[in-house]
């Protein structure tokens, strides 16, 4: 059966304020040093699985160009633009209605655009291995990382005892846990029995629909309607449409919470989830003293900090656990420990009616 | 006797960095919300005592072009442009020999261009008395202020009991030390006999270079040449010829602490020396968390911050204790506990030919 790959890339990335703007967002920003950016890293990765022409991305209207931009070899027509952003529920229905109709059935492979995988041949193997659960029967296939220590902002997945040798190193998902307290978090950890959910997904279009159709029926049927419309010219207005009528769902909720037969392949392939500034240090080489800096910097008597210079020349000193982003028109000078708090900038920026700058 | 007022205004004021530059330095700028430099609020508050006509600057010659844009009142003659930084016994000398060819005698208040001074009239009032206790003999007059809590960073003036009616209110010194450790800073506060080197003097001329005569008398030389030059098409030249032989002496040591006849009469006129970016949020109001900040700022769980934001959003989120300033070309990022080295910044731009950002 054909194997897709499907590029969710409609994020707004508002934990990387002010690098990542509306107009600009995470996953088409290099936060690494070899200048590659977020989705061209996903696609790259990919390519020992699927070909180019079997990699679609979904993603906002007004980052169309910006993929074109960094992602020239991706076919015009695989690059499905959502009319708005209503979660991932809406995205996989728009995905699978383009899916199905070139491919009839296919494995799609849904995946985030933003992260990150250090092992990539370890990736590819788990994605082929997930990709083969998959085609064995109705099964809904979710990647979980094995958990190295108790984070607590991430989802975590419970899986039960193997049972099936027939889907070897697949486990079938007991459910699905919200972020945990650190106390429940170490928990998880130490009970050998719970992975990080890292919001991928591998399945048949036909399996994930029949789910749709049995979870979410309002949204099936605006499935039918986009397949229908798919390659033809009514497809942008009929988009508009569906959209419009669509709830702002999320896979997660809608449907796995839900399902049966959901399986969980366990993946190490250094991930990392690149979820705010402090990535960088994690993704990037630091100095002797700690620090994580690019561009025009003096740091003395400055350690454990993220100097992410632009134009002007920045001098620090006596700075510990800092992050600062220049960019032409906003800086950002944040403590470590409120990293997870950039987005009251932006509600601030928001309620100052300054649209400029989010 | 006529009463004329010199005020220092060579500084390169490098803890200001980078808001004062070389070629800009702390003395030409506004650190206070009304918008005047400091060196126009020392010229204003002169005004009481002497005239515009009477108030002679002393300056490298890259700044006259400022102070006359500054300053537009002061008389073109009275602005002395030293050929070269020679600290303050060189530049007392020249102002000496300006002033003693135009007057012939006349009382000299020596004063800094870049302090802060909160109870004018009380300083006024200071500054006349010192004028009285010099032209009552052969006197040199260092204005001592009352310390407030033990000071590491200043110098201090020990003094004597007064033995004097004639002289009510000033003392004879004892001598002048060092800046102290805190122990010893501590123990000079509750002594009651110690009080801050202000770095302001109030002579005759006269005796001045009576002194300059037997302690210096190769500056003393000088000074005859430039009072014989003063006035005439002669003077540049002969300025550059003398300050290329004078040596580098300040006038505490190579006067002050060999000198008889010193006095001190105690200031308690809210000084400040705004010695360093700490001093912003002595100076200025600060808001409900303790920030001082000026500019496009947003700060978000931000305490005892001094922020001076430029053309830029700034956004400081979870910082404490923190000094940013930001300009056109060169921003600093620095603890509080940092700002006496904000010159080690310097010394790097200057290693690394970086001389444009200095």
């Amino acid at each position: 059966m054909k194997i897709t790959a499907v590029i969710m890339a409609g994020g707004k990335g508002e934990r990387f304020w002010p690098k990542s703007r509306t107009s600009y967002p995470k996953q088409f920003l290099s936060l690494t040093s070899d200048g590659e950016t977020m989705i061209q890293k996903t696609v790259k990765r990919l390519l020992p699985i699927v070909s180019m022409e079997d990699i679609f991305i979904v993603t906002n209207e007004n980052y169309v160009s910006l993929i074109n931009e960094q992602l020239p070899d991706i076919p015009q027509e695989n690059i499905l633009a959502e009319p708005v952003a209503r979660n991932t529920a809406p995205c996989i229905a728009l995905a699978a209605s383009v899916i199905s109709k070139k491919y009839d059935d296919a494995v799609m492979m849904v995946l985030p655009s933003d992260h990150l995988i250090r092992y990539e041949e370890f990736y590819v193997d788990t994605l082929k291995r997930a990709a083969k659960v998959a085609q064995k029967g109705e099964n809904l296939v979710t990647i979980g990382i094995t958990p190295t220590y108790p984070e607590t902002g991430y989802g975590y997945i419970k899986f039960m005892s193997a049972d099936d040798d027939e889907l070897a190193g697949a486990y079938k998902v007991d459910k699905f846990v919200e972020k945990p307290c650190l106390e429940k978090a170490k928990e998880y950890l130490n009970s050998g029995r719970y992975l990080w959910n890292s919001g991928m997904f591998v399945w048949k279009v036909s399996t994930i629909m029949d789910n749709f159709q049995k979870y979410l029926p309002d949204m099936y049927e605006g499935y039918l309607k986009m397949k229908e419309a798919a390659f033809t010219a009514t497809f942008r207005e009929t988009l508009a449409e569906c959209f419009e009528n669509f709830k702002s769902e999320s896979v997660d909720f809608g449907i796995m919470e839900k399902a049966e037969n959901i399986y969980t392949l366990s993946g190490s392939f250094g991930w990392d989830d690149v979820g705010s500034w402090l990535a960088l240090e994690r993704i990037n080489q630091t100095d002797e003293c700690g620090n994580y800096v690019t561009g025009d910097v003096i740091s003395i008597d400055t350690t454990k900090s993220i100097i992410c210079g632009n134009k002007k020349l920045i001098a620090t000193l006596g700075v510990e656990d800092l992050i600062v982003v220049d960019t032409d028109d906003a800086m950002l000078i944040c403590t470590k420990d409120h990293t997870q708090q950039v987005k009251k900038v932006i509600e601030t920026l928001r309620t100052c009616n300054r649209r400029d700058l989010i």
